[in-house]
């Protein structure tokens, strides 16, 4: 690939990590929206964002790209960013890359016929975050619980690409490992890959076994009903994002301990994370690349 | 489930195989198409194509359900029987199932309101079938080899169904298991697996590596530039059904060793197919109960 | 197996675990030992000594027995619990069994014909032991690196019991898994398993690929000369016990991450430890009953 | 490794083969013993013997060395060549290596202070040739069952090399694991490694869940009270060496299907066959470098 200008603009400390990746790699790097990071960091910020922008061929903006709807999440900033002030600024030969647009900024890029991307939307970022995610759900399950997950029985309710990747690395590490879903096709793949099947409306029946719960499903799911069922010494934890999969009100009045592990990939292996957002800003300059 | 009245009608004898896997379930199996079967089965058949049809209440149709658009494929039946014939006796409280319907099969069922359902639209069918695909396909490669494959380096053209499974097992049994695809997803999930993907558009600076070849991919891959770097000690296994993924006539000429393997799961595994295909129908079953 | 009377006599927290779940299998347990415990346990101890011994069928000392050789690991009692005097009222048809036992209590045992057994001569507890080891270092391993163990190149210096269960627990979660290894049977299992081998003395050749490596050789393995190639931003973790298998000063010096990592079972999963000993102690047991 | 004069003396073709590979290292490679091999060989025997050992560094003979303890295992040889008129000339800087000595070779090789090896003594070959074992059983175990291998219950009876490569590959593909044995600490790496473990005491209780079972002890262990429990659809494939661990007259009057499938190495692989071969001669050599 071409050695490229970037511009990496507000954002955490994951966004410093991953300048400094693209930056590895042989490109240039140009920060703005860190003036009070309080670090140190091998980047001098451009003071003047006209001269940012000029000098970058892409902008790498924060994930998320907004709290607001209005200014950049720059939380290492002193002042405020105004997104729709930047996006006037950048050339159709520039591209914009940032996580979560949300349909706002979407509207307003399309209309200044912006060459945009969200992170989030794109398959193969989704698909390598679950690793870390996974990966940080067994740390927690294996500093929470006085047994080893290995011989435990471990259910994961969903079977997405969190639960997927999820069910192959407790199975890797010698649970016996459930997998509750809901499709006839979950199913056949449940079971190709070795695991036992549970169908969602039978969790009822089948929850008193577990050692461990992982859910990943972004509803409701462990109500009282099914909280009723687990065991006291049961730890669950939820990695599905707001409004969560547990009724946590309830568990802690049935005594059962959880946990709600959220944004687990910059926790838990800021590296990796940082690797992943790295790779995927890669596939997206290269198919742009292959455009032209 | 409650007990039902099946007729399974034509079909070769993975059909015979599925009549006894629902009836040892404990429902009542009509059987009709099978006059000249030339073996001894457990079952009578009903030499009323009328009194078959009102006694069933599932249609269970062969797989594929024709060869010629218009009579049942029925190969151990003396004389033909028109589906359309058939069709029209069905009423709307009964399931008519049977495999690749084909769109004037589905026309026509359609405008006779027809309850009926195609099983190679069955997604978990297609999804369970890879499993017997893919050890077929293992086995192939164990009798043609003379070395073992794990250890070997295996290259799974294809992230489908079929490459997916393959390539789990060829990886449980030890094999250096490289997945060529295209997509940034499939490479994704390639690499949360542990295998080396290779994007198929690079194959050709890859594949002299390969001692075996499992092609799953519908459409010329491995025609001439790529053949020529093969290896002559390498295995190619085509699992692609019609045209198939390989210039077979140019692999010869370059005496490279190819293996067509197609419908493996009634092959190398029937019972294993039969029970699937149950499956699959009680699914269908199931889901239709669930709807009244 | 026959209902028993069992009396767990000193030790940690894990025997007081023990003996819940020695409880829990439906036999009856006194404790000797604990009169200082500090928190509620559901056992009431004995008081006297005599009756303690009289009442047990099963004598259970603590894990290791003794740290000075004439007493019992007690850390719970308030006054010392000599050895001699108490194997002296041990009958030859009562079993004892404890840890570590050392070669004068072996010789005094051995002189008084008891029926004595050490537990960490059961080759089946260092087996089970090995897994909540192996968890426990991947559980630190997770939390002190930036990046996911999958993906990462994991070293693991010896393929004795942990380093065998920790390769195939680091491949299960899709580390690059490399076993370092002096014996040409332990290259051969470490292929068959599919890891990478590393002859030990080659190691300096290749330690600078490590992510993170795990030592499980009890001796100095990782000296000034290896440590000066690995990379600075890898992690070791060292299981070895006394005198371990780094120089920890030296690995100070060049800025390299270490933790030293003893007695993992019961610190990371005390239940699991305390059922591996349970289990273990059932084996004896089984075993003199087939006896006579 | 130096390059080195090599003599391949007497054995089948897997010995033509083990010539080439040794070849293909860049060392020279005399034959004898093959003046009726019958196909192209692209060596040219060497006419006299004492020619053929005084240009040799290390003479490799057969595998098994001899089967009437009297002249080598020669079978494309057409006269035969006497074992111990072939020791007397070889001295003692070179290295004499073959299969299965015998102790009356081994005596005589001692007397006249030659520097022998055998091959089957070799742990690492032992533990490397499982691995052919266990690939040509599980290919057997394909042909023969209707049903795939993934969802199977597969028994191996014993946990010794082959069983526990065994086990592995057969978990790899997705069976359902059962190991027999006899000893806590095989029960415990069992439990390590997620199989289920069965007591061989025990085995009539549980084998009537088999659906296929590979035998790995080399005693009658599949006798009449067992092998009525054996379901009649179970396949048995032996691999016990004579006389093997099934009643296979038994088997047969109750209509199991069985298969005793001994020397899978050369068989189902013969390229890794000879490749073991190759690499266990080469650590001999080095080991004998090593010690000058």
């Amino acid at each position: 690939m071409n050695k490229k200008r970037y511009g990496v603009l507000g954002g955490d400390l994951r966004s410093i990590k991953l300048a400094e990746l693209i930056e590895e790699e042989g490109n240039h790097v140009n920060i703005y929206g860190f003036d009070n990071v309080g670090i140190d960091i091998n980047f001098k910020e451009i003071k003047s964002i006209d001269e940012f922008i000029e000098n970058s061929d892409i902008i790498v903006g924060p994930l998320p790209c907004s709290y607001d709807k209005e200014t950049f999440n720059a939380p290492y900033h002193s002042g405020k960013i105004y997104i729709k002030e930047i996006l006037k600024k950048i050339k159709d030969k520039q591209l914009f890359i940032a996580g979560k647009l949300g349909d706002e900024i979407v509207k307003f890029a399309s209309l200044n016929n912006l060459r945009f991307f969200d992170l989030l939307e794109r398959e193969e970022m989704t698909v390598l975050n679950a690793i870390p995610t996974a990966e940080g759900a067994i740390q927690i399950a294996m500093e929470e619980m006085p047994v080893t997950i290995h011989g435990s029985k471990a259910f994961v309710l969903g079977f997405g690409r969190v639960g997927e990747t999820l069910a192959k690395m407790l199975n890797g590490i010698g649970a016996k490992t459930y997998v509750a879903a809901r499709k006839h096709s979950d199913f056949a793949w449940i079971k190709s890959y070795g695991y036992s099947a549970v169908p969602i409306n039978e969790l009822g029946e089948h929850i008193k076994d577990a050692d461990v719960i992982f859910n990943t499903i972004p509803h409701l799911i462990l109500g009282k009903d099914i909280l009723k069922r687990v065991r006291k010494d049961c730890l669950i934890i939820d990695l599905a994002s707001k409004p969560g999969g547990v009724d946590f009100e309830k568990a802690e009045e049935y005594n059962i301990k959880t946990k709600w592990a959220l944004s687990l990939p910059g926790k838990v292996a800021p590296l990796t994370a940082a690797g992943i957002l790295k790779d995927t800003i890669n596939n997206i300059v290269k198919e742009q690349e292959g455009l032209k």
